[in-house]
Protein backbone atom coordinates (compact mmCIF):
# COMPACT_ATOMS: atom_id res chain seq x y z
CA UNK A 1 0.00 0.00 0.00
CA UNK A 2 1.64 3.40 -0.63
CA UNK A 3 2.30 5.89 1.28
CA UNK A 4 2.39 9.83 0.44
CA UNK A 5 3.92 12.72 2.34
CA UNK A 6 0.72 15.27 2.90
CA UNK A 7 0.96 19.09 2.18
CA UNK A 8 -1.63 21.58 3.33
CA UNK A 9 -2.28 25.05 1.76
CA UNK A 10 -4.48 27.88 3.48
CA UNK A 11 -6.44 30.72 1.52
CA UNK A 12 -6.41 32.94 4.13
CA UNK A 13 -9.68 35.61 3.43
CA UNK A 14 -10.19 38.61 5.08
CA UNK A 15 -13.68 40.86 3.69
CA UNK A 16 -12.97 39.07 0.31
CA UNK A 17 -8.54 39.47 0.33
CA UNK A 18 -6.48 36.56 0.28
CA UNK A 19 -2.92 36.76 1.53
CA UNK A 20 -0.82 35.50 -1.19
CA UNK A 21 3.28 34.89 0.15
CA UNK A 22 6.56 34.95 -2.04
CA UNK A 23 8.55 32.61 -0.83
CA UNK A 24 12.40 32.98 -0.09
CA UNK A 25 14.56 32.34 -2.22
CA UNK A 26 16.48 30.12 0.33
CA UNK A 27 13.96 27.20 0.08
CA UNK A 28 14.50 24.65 -1.54
CA UNK A 29 11.55 23.97 -3.60
CA UNK A 30 9.81 26.52 -5.94
CA UNK A 31 12.41 29.38 -4.70
CA UNK A 32 10.90 33.27 -5.18
CA UNK A 33 7.25 32.14 -6.34
CA UNK A 34 4.06 33.43 -5.03
CA UNK A 35 1.97 31.15 -2.75
CA UNK A 36 -0.71 31.30 -0.33
CA UNK A 37 0.01 29.51 3.20
CA UNK A 38 1.63 26.13 2.51
CA UNK A 39 3.13 23.23 4.80
CA UNK A 40 3.78 19.91 5.48
CA UNK A 41 2.07 17.75 8.13
CA UNK A 42 3.29 16.47 11.10
CA UNK A 43 2.88 12.66 13.06
CA UNK A 44 -0.57 12.30 13.93
CA UNK A 45 -1.52 15.86 12.78
CA UNK A 46 -5.13 16.29 11.71
CA UNK A 47 -5.22 18.41 8.22
CA UNK A 48 -7.42 21.35 9.67
CA UNK A 49 -5.24 21.24 12.67
CA UNK A 50 -1.62 21.07 10.53
CA UNK A 51 -3.28 24.47 8.29
CA UNK A 52 -3.97 26.28 11.52
CA UNK A 53 -0.71 25.83 12.98
CA UNK A 54 1.48 26.77 9.44
CA UNK A 55 -0.88 29.93 9.01
CA UNK A 56 0.10 30.64 12.52
CA UNK A 57 3.97 29.95 12.10
CA UNK A 58 4.45 31.53 9.02
CA UNK A 59 2.31 34.80 9.59
CA UNK A 60 1.70 34.58 13.58
CA UNK A 61 -2.18 35.02 12.16
CA UNK A 62 -4.92 32.77 13.97
CA UNK A 63 -7.17 31.87 11.86
CA UNK A 64 -10.13 28.98 11.68
CA UNK A 65 -10.58 26.60 8.88
CA UNK A 66 -13.72 27.06 7.22
CA UNK A 67 -13.99 24.09 4.61
CA UNK A 68 -11.24 21.80 2.34
CA UNK A 69 -11.65 23.25 -0.93
CA UNK A 70 -9.11 21.59 -3.35
CA UNK A 71 -7.30 18.57 -3.15
CA UNK A 72 -4.32 17.38 -5.59
CA UNK A 73 -1.41 15.10 -6.13
CA UNK A 74 2.26 16.10 -7.14
CA UNK A 75 5.92 14.75 -6.91
CA UNK A 76 7.66 17.92 -4.84
CA UNK A 77 10.98 18.43 -6.49
CA UNK A 78 11.58 14.59 -7.59
CA UNK A 79 9.72 11.31 -7.51
CA UNK A 80 11.20 10.07 -4.22
CA UNK A 81 8.79 12.81 -2.62
CA UNK A 82 4.72 11.56 -3.62
CA UNK A 83 2.78 14.57 -2.03
CA UNK A 84 -0.83 14.51 -1.71
CA UNK A 85 -2.44 18.20 -0.38
CA UNK A 86 -5.11 19.69 0.63
CA UNK A 87 -6.29 23.49 0.07
CA UNK A 88 -8.53 24.75 2.77
CA UNK A 89 -10.48 28.39 3.10
CA UNK A 90 -9.23 29.78 6.02
CA UNK A 91 -11.08 32.78 7.96
CA UNK A 92 -8.46 35.54 9.18
CA UNK A 93 -9.16 36.11 12.91
CA UNK A 94 -6.59 38.00 14.34
CA UNK A 95 -3.09 39.49 14.24
CA UNK A 96 -0.99 41.06 12.03
CA UNK A 97 1.28 39.66 9.48
CA UNK A 98 4.97 38.67 10.70
CA UNK A 99 7.21 37.22 8.46
CA UNK A 100 9.21 34.22 9.54
CA UNK A 101 12.31 32.84 6.92
CA UNK A 102 9.96 31.36 4.69
CA UNK A 103 9.25 33.85 2.74
CA UNK A 104 10.13 37.78 1.88
CA UNK A 105 6.97 39.51 1.19
CA UNK A 106 3.50 39.28 1.11
CA UNK A 107 0.51 41.27 -0.09
CA UNK A 108 -3.21 40.94 0.52
CA UNK A 109 -5.22 40.53 -3.01
CA UNK A 110 -8.97 40.92 -3.66
CA UNK A 111 -10.38 37.28 -4.19
CA UNK A 112 -11.49 38.40 -8.20
CA UNK A 113 -7.83 39.24 -8.66
CA UNK A 114 -6.45 36.27 -7.06
CA UNK A 115 -8.61 33.73 -9.44
CA UNK A 116 -6.98 34.76 -12.63
CA UNK A 117 -3.04 35.46 -11.19
CA UNK A 118 -1.26 32.90 -12.81
CA UNK A 119 1.43 32.97 -10.97
CA UNK A 120 -1.25 31.52 -7.90
CA UNK A 121 -1.97 28.53 -10.34
CA UNK A 122 -1.51 25.91 -7.91
CA UNK A 123 -4.42 27.26 -5.60
CA UNK A 124 -6.17 28.92 -8.61
CA UNK A 125 -9.00 26.10 -8.29
CA UNK A 126 -9.37 26.79 -4.56
CA UNK A 127 -9.43 30.54 -5.01
CA UNK A 128 -12.16 30.21 -7.13
CA UNK A 129 -13.97 28.31 -5.32
CA UNK A 130 -13.92 30.20 -2.49
CA UNK A 131 -14.97 33.25 -4.86
CA UNK A 132 -17.60 31.48 -6.46
CA UNK A 133 -19.22 29.78 -3.02
CA UNK A 134 -19.13 33.63 -1.53
CA UNK A 135 -20.67 35.22 -4.49
CA UNK A 136 -23.82 32.18 -4.15
CA UNK A 137 -24.14 31.92 -0.10
CA UNK A 138 -26.39 34.60 1.85
CA UNK A 139 -23.98 37.36 3.13
CA UNK A 140 -25.54 36.48 6.33
CA UNK A 141 -24.51 32.93 5.82
CA UNK A 142 -23.16 31.10 9.31
CA UNK A 143 -20.11 29.52 8.21
CA UNK A 144 -20.12 28.65 11.93
CA UNK A 145 -22.05 25.74 11.65
CA UNK A 146 -18.99 24.11 9.36
CA UNK A 147 -17.09 23.56 13.14
CA UNK B 1 8.96 13.80 7.15
CA UNK B 2 6.54 11.90 8.37
CA UNK B 3 4.45 9.49 5.89
CA UNK B 4 1.02 9.18 5.48
CA UNK B 5 -1.29 6.29 4.10
CA UNK B 6 -4.11 7.82 2.13
CA UNK B 7 -7.74 7.45 2.67
CA UNK B 8 -10.85 8.92 0.60
CA UNK B 9 -14.32 8.79 1.38
CA UNK B 10 -17.30 9.38 -0.80
CA UNK B 11 -20.90 10.68 -0.06
CA UNK B 12 -22.72 9.99 -3.13
CA UNK B 13 -25.29 12.46 -3.53
CA UNK B 14 -28.80 11.64 -5.51
CA UNK B 15 -31.32 14.66 -5.43
CA UNK B 16 -31.16 15.20 -1.36
CA UNK B 17 -30.45 11.46 -0.57
CA UNK B 18 -26.91 10.04 -0.23
CA UNK B 19 -25.68 6.35 -0.19
CA UNK B 20 -24.93 4.24 2.45
CA UNK B 21 -23.19 0.95 2.38
CA UNK B 22 -22.37 -2.15 5.10
CA UNK B 23 -19.16 -3.39 5.43
CA UNK B 24 -18.77 -7.07 4.67
CA UNK B 25 -18.19 -8.99 7.37
CA UNK B 26 -14.96 -10.20 5.63
CA UNK B 27 -13.58 -6.99 6.05
CA UNK B 28 -10.39 -6.61 8.22
CA UNK B 29 -11.39 -3.40 9.96
CA UNK B 30 -14.85 -2.04 10.83
CA UNK B 31 -16.48 -5.16 9.54
CA UNK B 32 -20.19 -4.71 10.05
CA UNK B 33 -20.23 -1.19 10.09
CA UNK B 34 -22.18 1.14 8.06
CA UNK B 35 -20.18 4.01 5.90
CA UNK B 36 -20.36 5.47 2.76
CA UNK B 37 -18.14 4.60 0.01
CA UNK B 38 -14.29 4.17 1.38
CA UNK B 39 -11.17 3.51 -0.14
CA UNK B 40 -7.35 4.14 -0.03
CA UNK B 41 -5.33 6.00 -2.69
CA UNK B 42 -3.12 4.36 -5.37
CA UNK B 43 0.18 5.27 -6.45
CA UNK B 44 0.57 8.84 -8.06
CA UNK B 45 -3.19 8.99 -7.97
CA UNK B 46 -4.91 12.32 -7.62
CA UNK B 47 -7.96 12.34 -4.33
CA UNK B 48 -10.17 13.52 -6.76
CA UNK B 49 -10.16 10.53 -9.33
CA UNK B 50 -9.43 8.13 -6.51
CA UNK B 51 -12.91 8.82 -5.23
CA UNK B 52 -14.26 8.18 -8.43
CA UNK B 53 -12.02 4.79 -9.38
CA UNK B 54 -13.63 3.75 -5.44
CA UNK B 55 -17.29 4.54 -6.16
CA UNK B 56 -17.06 2.70 -9.59
CA UNK B 57 -15.59 -0.38 -8.24
CA UNK B 58 -17.44 -1.02 -5.25
CA UNK B 59 -20.94 0.24 -6.77
CA UNK B 60 -20.18 0.36 -10.53
CA UNK B 61 -22.16 4.00 -10.39
CA UNK B 62 -20.63 7.02 -12.44
CA UNK B 63 -20.21 10.39 -10.29
CA UNK B 64 -18.78 13.57 -10.22
CA UNK B 65 -16.46 15.34 -7.30
CA UNK B 66 -18.58 18.88 -6.31
CA UNK B 67 -16.34 19.37 -3.89
CA UNK B 68 -14.04 18.41 -0.79
CA UNK B 69 -16.05 18.67 2.46
CA UNK B 70 -13.85 17.39 5.29
CA UNK B 71 -10.68 16.03 6.33
CA UNK B 72 -9.17 13.82 9.33
CA UNK B 73 -6.32 11.52 10.80
CA UNK B 74 -6.73 8.61 11.99
CA UNK B 75 -5.09 4.97 13.11
CA UNK B 76 -6.41 2.67 10.67
CA UNK B 77 -6.24 -0.26 13.47
CA UNK B 78 -2.61 0.26 14.95
CA UNK B 79 0.00 2.72 14.94
CA UNK B 80 1.70 1.43 11.66
CA UNK B 81 -1.04 2.70 10.01
CA UNK B 82 -1.23 6.75 10.16
CA UNK B 83 -4.19 7.62 7.63
CA UNK B 84 -5.41 10.50 5.84
CA UNK B 85 -8.95 10.66 4.76
CA UNK B 86 -10.66 13.31 2.42
CA UNK B 87 -14.04 13.02 1.87
CA UNK B 88 -16.13 14.36 -1.02
CA UNK B 89 -19.35 15.49 -2.05
CA UNK B 90 -20.27 13.76 -4.42
CA UNK B 91 -22.86 13.76 -7.56
CA UNK B 92 -24.61 10.59 -9.02
CA UNK B 93 -24.38 10.42 -12.29
CA UNK B 94 -25.64 7.30 -13.93
CA UNK B 95 -26.09 3.65 -13.05
CA UNK B 96 -27.81 1.43 -10.50
CA UNK B 97 -25.90 0.07 -7.53
CA UNK B 98 -24.07 -3.35 -8.17
CA UNK B 99 -22.22 -4.21 -4.22
CA UNK B 100 -18.66 -5.51 -4.72
CA UNK B 101 -17.27 -8.64 -2.09
CA UNK B 102 -16.43 -5.15 0.28
CA UNK B 103 -20.25 -4.64 0.99
CA UNK B 104 -23.24 -6.53 1.72
CA UNK B 105 -26.28 -3.73 2.08
CA UNK B 106 -26.77 -0.71 0.65
CA UNK B 107 -29.89 2.23 0.88
CA UNK B 108 -29.85 5.38 0.23
CA UNK B 109 -30.73 7.93 2.78
CA UNK B 110 -31.60 11.09 3.45
CA UNK B 111 -29.25 13.86 3.80
CA UNK B 112 -31.61 14.74 7.24
CA UNK B 113 -31.53 11.73 8.56
CA UNK B 114 -27.91 10.62 7.51
CA UNK B 115 -27.00 13.80 9.57
CA UNK B 116 -27.96 12.51 12.88
CA UNK B 117 -27.61 8.91 12.02
CA UNK B 118 -24.59 7.50 14.67
CA UNK B 119 -23.63 4.72 12.65
CA UNK B 120 -22.21 6.97 10.41
CA UNK B 121 -20.38 9.37 12.92
CA UNK B 122 -16.89 9.23 11.35
CA UNK B 123 -18.90 11.02 8.25
CA UNK B 124 -21.26 13.53 9.52
CA UNK B 125 -19.30 16.33 9.59
CA UNK B 126 -19.13 16.25 6.14
CA UNK B 127 -22.58 14.93 5.85
CA UNK B 128 -23.87 18.09 7.54
CA UNK B 129 -21.30 20.13 5.58
CA UNK B 130 -23.17 19.51 2.51
CA UNK B 131 -26.68 19.97 4.12
CA UNK B 132 -25.56 23.36 5.14
CA UNK B 133 -24.45 24.08 2.03
CA UNK B 134 -27.50 22.87 0.01
CA UNK B 135 -30.08 24.17 2.01
CA UNK B 136 -27.88 27.94 1.51
CA UNK B 137 -27.59 27.61 -1.96
CA UNK B 138 -29.63 29.00 -4.71
CA UNK B 139 -31.35 25.91 -5.87
CA UNK B 140 -30.31 26.66 -9.39
CA UNK B 141 -26.56 27.22 -8.01
CA UNK B 142 -24.06 25.70 -10.81
CA UNK B 143 -22.13 23.19 -9.32
CA UNK B 144 -20.19 22.47 -12.56
CA UNK B 145 -18.47 26.09 -11.64
CA UNK B 146 -16.28 23.85 -9.56
CA UNK B 147 -15.52 21.50 -12.07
Amino acid sequence: MKQFYAAVGGIVEKNGSILILRRSSDKDFAAGSWEVITGRLEAEENPSRGIIREIEEETTLRAEVILPVNTGFFYRGNRDYPMIIIDFWCKYLEGTVELSWEHSEYRWVSLQDAAVDLNLKPFQRGIQRILSLKNALPTDFDFSIFR
